[in-house]
């Protein structure tokens, strides 16, 4: 999942196809199996990290990016983990036990590992959670709140990040209900403009009860640190004059300001 | 309380008068009386701002920033707020309902109202808590950990930053313990150079069941954006690479980013 969105220069939009049945189609048509054991599309396994954005913020993590997506934002900073010939070129196809062995090869252990993509809710992770959950770790997931999963009510932490307007997404309140009905989960809302603004306080007002997290987006190679600050404090400045938004946390992707848009970072 | 630590380069480091009984002879000393209703010095009433660093970074608070301190760390960024001259020259002598009504006056209300220093707890803002409370706020406290007062146990959350060595002050851990007995306290650790790490996770292995957070410490007019982004990476690779530290969360002063050291934000 494109949760460090940022704008992509080319980026063209299309529609989502949010339906779970073609999600599982998309993932099973590409899934070898190796023996008995189920893999899955990882393009990257790295940390530990600092998570740099929304509920966990500042925290330490190792990360596992899952390979395509059920949506095609305007935005996508990861791009290389959604676009099908993408991901074909540059994904392993892991089990769980190649997963769990490539985080401890790693070495520093941290206590999270966050699940992200890609859509990661697209795939079956429920014995991986399983896994990290039996090895002492706890896990977070970044997703959009378009696939429900029964296993994602065992991860820690469920960061739901429906899609604003300037993503070309269109978003689906029943499905996304599903999500905020777990108690662990938080909501994401990245903000380009005025109408993402206005998505993200109704998307607040929709589902008050859940903790709501409002992330400036930002144009991939095209925004310097002074210009994702001056965006930051735009969005500050914006839900801090709006009672209805006075509960909303606004944060900046640390990532992006200490590392640009890099990648393993 | 210098929560927001910044080393002054002229700073001179003088021996923590922790002692509580000193502290309340300390306030009132200083203390004029309006009629019946007793009086605080304060320095500042401003916002809504984003909190800016630790445990609450992102939300949006109201701050009343209370004169006078029981430390002197080397590096104090509110100064302002500790030398009884500054304190003298600038404070205004405001009641509860004083307090209120500048907050009130501030337009845009907030969930919360974090109150700082200097060091607040040397007040005793009992009252101002329960009013706040009547009102429907939420109230966050920043202190570092020296003079306990019953009533902060009715605050929303307690922000505890014990001194470093860099600090130039000794932490009395009989003091401490007494803030992280609190359920809802929090350790946010300013973290300099070596010694200060080391002192950060003394700490952390003291209280591991309170969230701690580390934050980097920054010169005052000396350190860029860059500089700042620097040091926060320093920090985070010393904590990801002690696996004692592996739950400690690292985060910079986001008001520091955006805003450099200036009142007010």
């Amino acid at each position: 999942m494109a949760t460090r969105a940022t704008r992509a220069t080319s980026g063209k939009t299309t529609e989502a196809t949010s339906e779970a049945a073609a999600c599982g189609q998309l993932a099973d048509a590409h899934s070898p199996r190796t023996g008995a054991a189920r893999t899955f599309p990882v393009l990257e396994v790295f940390g530990p990290v600092l998570q740099g954005e929304g509920r966990m913020i500042g925290a330490q993590t190792h990360f596992v990016r899952f390979g395509y997506c059920d949506s095609r934002c305007a935005w996508c900073d990861t791009l290389y983990a959604v676009e099908p010939a993408q991901v074909q070129a540059e994904a392993e196809w892991l089990d769980v036990d190649a997963i769990v062995a490539r985080l401890a090869s790693l070495g520093a252990q941290t206590p999270w590992v966050t699940l992200s993509g890609g859509n990661p809710a697209i795939h079956d992770l429920g014995a991986l959670v399983e896994r990290l959950h039996a090895t002492g770790r706890k896990v977070a997931i970044e997703t959009q709140g378009t696939v429900f999963r029964p296993w994602l009510a065992q991860c820690d932490v469920v960061t739901v990040s429906p899609k604003p307007p300037s993503s070309g997404m269109v978003t689906d309140h029943a499905r996304l209900a599903r999500f905020t009905a777990l108690p662990q989960s938080n909501l994401k809302v990245v903000v380009f403009d005025d109408a993402d603004f206005a998505y993200a306080r109704d998307i607040h007002l929709r589902y008050p009860n859940r903790p709501c997290y409002l992330q400036p987006g930002n144009a991939v190679g095209q925004d310097d640190t002074a210009a994702l600050l001056a965006k930051l404090d735009w969005l500050a400045q914006r839900a801090m004059h709006d009672h209805a938004m006075a509960n909303a946390v606004v944060l900046p992707q640390l990532h992006t300001l200490m590392y640009g848009n890099r990648r393993g970072v």
